[in-house]
């Protein structure tokens, strides 16, 4: 790697990405900016390196087309970067790939292959294609020149954040890690920079331990974007020498960073795109007086996904609650309560009953009542009410449980 | 007003607000570019103006403290100006005001009031205040110098879309639209420039309409940073000579706004921001060849009401659905159909009896199927499925109704 490659990719790539922005942060930690990556055309950094790797073939080599394998945001920045330059291009995708990220890939015009039931089939297919056509093989990340168009979000963050600390990357496959480590330690060697991966899917951080490159067996997180089983040998070999280290984040970790990024800085992102903001939120390493930037790199989430995110982060969070009650099967009884409840302020969204376990004895039967709250105190406040008039009531639902960070929504 | 104004306010606002981003949004109108001021500190433009109103204050004024009403962004905006400028300041709102809201204002370090059922009832109060403390009172948009301030995006939008020829711009009591209307056409007199407001709180349009201030009775829309029973007289004047007409916004239009801003842009917008990008996505006026700016002014959505536009957009748009089917209510007949509802790549994410209206005769019962499904195509398939193994089966849940544009998500 050389830095005059990733001074090239700026020049190539200005005019064509967006220069995203970046953010102060200090409602999710006093010290925190961050580049928000995820406003990138595509929704996702994979834009830089894919165009700029496109930029640098022949006239010939554009001709015989290009073709690469993805299920996600690689796809759409080839896609992307081959419509701009008018490259014929095919997209191999497994036929498990989110229809969304199908259709996104499809709408920038491009020629989209549903094969096999996972990345590593469809990638295998795609070799194939290209051995019989004669197209250029695009790697999503273990390839020089993908690496320096990402690298170029490096000296973005350079720019606008001139003294900054400490740098945290999400790490997959590693070439965006590989890249921004290399241009930020090239220029500010002090910098500490450190790779983020989920713990169901932590390749680069066995990797790094054991000294040689590990292939895990299988990766299970919600962070799809980095869920990657092995690091190529280029991006190892610079991870090894660039990264401070690797810190590894839980599966709530990463769901709690979505529901605060999108309710304190206004931005979507998808798994793999918030768990750098995750390291600095629950600080997985010593942030006192550290100027900190996180690369948000990514925001190709399934709305569908996000809606439950932000369900689960609700009644984590107090915002809603789910109430077991014991109340007397007579009629009055259910109307005596829900008044109780609508005068503490807590909207009722849905009662279901369990006539089927009632006491034969008592004539009592358990109501399940699914309430839009304010927080926990207003939670409490309604349960010591309750309690007051004598009822029997309990939380269905749970309190997020205390991270090892400061996550107070 | 004057240009020397919000060039001044320019200049104070500086490394103070974000100068936020303007992106290309061309999968929401191919003509459309998006002012992102809802990723300003507060969530909102309101900054903008509160922040520049304050640095005009005297010493002597300053030591006086400030006063202001508001049951939102103003509110937030206020707060975090004096917090920056050390001035004694206290927001009265409305006990209804959302308590997210309440609690964003008190984290600036302000005093909050909490006072009145309605927004008129918390401004009296903050009236009385001033006049009992000598505070200075700080208005939420009648007021040249707020306008001044939030007419700095009309300088930001000039510098960076020089050639745009269409801006929409959402209108409540008009400072943001005065402000951005009267840069813009100031410099660039042929620029059609447009206020948005909500069908149920058209004060701005009503009072255009008939030449004179009407006051409206009542506002209903979920557009609440918006719901403006009668304009300012400064404001009035200003819209009735810079803009060239105020277009109508639905409901339903606004909710499709925020869910296609929050799936296509990635950002959050409350219902008020979206309303300028909702009159370039259902083409209120003729955008053909038109370049045009939406001033997306506002983010301070509840995450519990987004999580509903989330849900209704998954319905409308076919990425969930309810089924009511008939089946035998006999062991064996429900698990069959969840086996075909399974092989026909739908997720059941609820199934509901209703055996009380069950057919006696004929033994069958109605059963409502929630599913997470993937298009209106793949709901079709279903139904066909279902329809040939003899089911009768109808969608209750309904898709989003054609609109005069073009939303294809």
């Amino acid at each position: 790697m050389k830095m005059e490659m990733i001074e090239e990719a700026a020049k190539v790539l200005k005019g064509t990405i967006v220069h995203t922005p970046i953010f102060k942060a200090n409602q999710i930690h006093k010290n925190l900016f961050i580049k928000a990556e995820n406003l990138q055309r595509t929704g996702a950094f994979k834009l830089r390196g894919a165009y700029y790797k496109l930029s640098t073939l022949t006239q010939e080599e554009k001709q015989r087309g290009v073709v690469a394998a993805s299920a996600g945001n690689h796809a759409q920045g080839v896609a992307y970067a081959c419509a701009e330059m008018k490259i014929q291009c095919t997209i191999v995708m497994p036929t498990t790939a989110p229809l969304t990220k199908v259709e996104a890939t499809r709408s920038y015009g491009v020629n989209v292959e549903l094969v096999g039931d996972s990345f590593h089939e469809a990638y295998m297919h795609a070799k194939k294609l290209q051995e019989s056509t004669g197209a250029i093989f695009i790697e999503p990340f273990n390839d020089e020149r993908i690496i320096a168009g990402q690298g170029t979000i490096g000296l973005e963050i350079l720019e606008e954040v001139p003294d900054v600390d400490v740098v945290f990357i999400p790490v997959g496959g590693g070439g965006l890690a590989s890249g921004i480590a290399y241009a930020i330690k090239s220029k500010r060697p002090h910098c500490k920079v450190y790779g983020v991966q989920a713990k169901g899917a932590a390749s680069m951080y066995q990797s790094l331990q054991q000294g040689k490159i590990v292939t895990l067996p299988q990766v299970a997180t919600i962070a799809d974007g980095i869920a990657v089983k092995a690091p190529g040998d280029i991006t190892f070999a610079l991870c090894k020498q660039y990264l401070d280290g690797i810190v590894l984040i839980e599966e709530e970790e990463i769901a709690a960073s979505i529901l605060v990024l999108l309710e304190k800085m206004k931005v979507v992102s998808e798994g793999a795109g918030a768990v750098a903001v995750a390291a600095a939120m629950f600080e997985k390493v010593n942030l006192d007086n550290q100027k900190c930037v996180a690369v948000l790199s990514g925001a190709n989430i399934d709305v569908n996904f996000l809606s439950r995110i932000i369900d689960l982060g609700l009644l984590k969070t107090g915002r809603k609650v789910i109430l077991k009650m014991q109340i007397n099967d007579k009629p009055g009884y259910l109307s005596k309560v829900i008044d109780l409840i609508a005068d503490a302020g807590a909207n009722i969204i849905r009662i279901a009953h369990d006539r089927e376990t009632k006491d034969v004895l008592s004539l009592k039967c358990n109501v399940h009542f699914y309430l839009e709250t304010i927080s926990q105190e207003h939670i409490q406040q309604i349960m010591d009410m309750l309690h007051e008039h004598g009822y029997i009531v309990e939380v269905v639902s749970e309190p997020i449980k205390k991270l090892n960070g400061e996550y107070h929504p």
